[in-house]
């Protein structure tokens, strides 16, 4: 055991260091482990709702969701790097919801070999009936937050995604 | 147009509940968006370093971890409930750790025809290595929010969390 205050002041500010650092770690992952099992609840609840209602998967509800947000069309890999959901086959959904005139694929002016794929007439109503109601259970599902809380929520995300945004890839 | 003081002031109400409406819809949906996007990034990033860090799939980590808080084993049925991520085949990936001595089933002394399945002392040691990198990480993903503003977000998701499970299901 040191007897040089020095070396024991030392110690002590390694050992706060640790305490703040183990403290800091928990933390973060209490906070990431309460954001993932809220996203895992909503995300299921919404998954099941878009099946019993509209027959439809979320992977292929948020592959329109891309396309209403883009209305000069995505090319398949922007489409891929876009959705928000795992799991979905892009190139299998978009055949699909071409099969039932949903979706269209267009070949690009300048790239005779590239298309884009886009909503039809008919995807967009079908589209914007869905995400009406898509809204509203969203709007159910977080009435547990106030106004305020939501916005505070928002606010706290924000600056979560920025820094993601920043670090990493 | 109606002449009628009264009536005009019943419309001016509508109008505002609806404003107000389409106001805290649009308020739920861009959280919701901002959090699921949030958390697919925070994924993303956690399931690459897993997989080059230590070659193992975000399920198989999950299922580990699963178990790590329960010592006392988990049922197949239990374990599949408590899973985080979705995408993994609970019984193919118990199937694997327990050809690589990581788990084991155990028979259940009360119920000869039912098993729990629990982490042996080689699959502690190989999760308690693999978890400290993992909180490491977190801790590094969530380092754009400061102590207060992750208690603050721990706060938020816990009341909203408490308002899904009285709601839902």
């Amino acid at each position: 055991m040191s007897t040089q205050p020095s070396n024991q002041h030392r110690d002590d500010q390694n050992i706060d260091l640790e305490t703040r650092l183990t403290e800091d770690h928990h933390a973060a992952l209490k906070l990431w482990l309460r954001m993932l099992s809220c996203t895992v609840m909503v995300e299921s609840e919404i998954r099941n709702r878009l099946r019993s209602e509209f027959e439809i998967t979320l992977p292929r509800f948020d592959l329109m969701a891309q396309l209403e947000r883009h209305p000069d069309g995505l090319r398949m890999g922007e489409l891929s790097k876009r959705m928000m959901v795992t799991g979905g086959n892009v190139t299998g959904i978009t055949d699909q919801l071409e099969q039932e005139g949903l979706v269209e694929r267009v070949i690009e002016a300048k790239d005779r070999r590239a298309y884009s794929v886009k909503l039809t007439n008919a995807g967009h109503k079908a589209f914007a009936r869905m995400a009406q109601v898509h809204e509203a259970w969203v709007a159910e599902l977080f009435s547990g937050l106030n106004a305020e809380q939501k916005n505070a929520m928002v606010d706290l995300l924000s600056k979560l995604k920025n820094s993601l945004t920043t670090d990493v890839s």
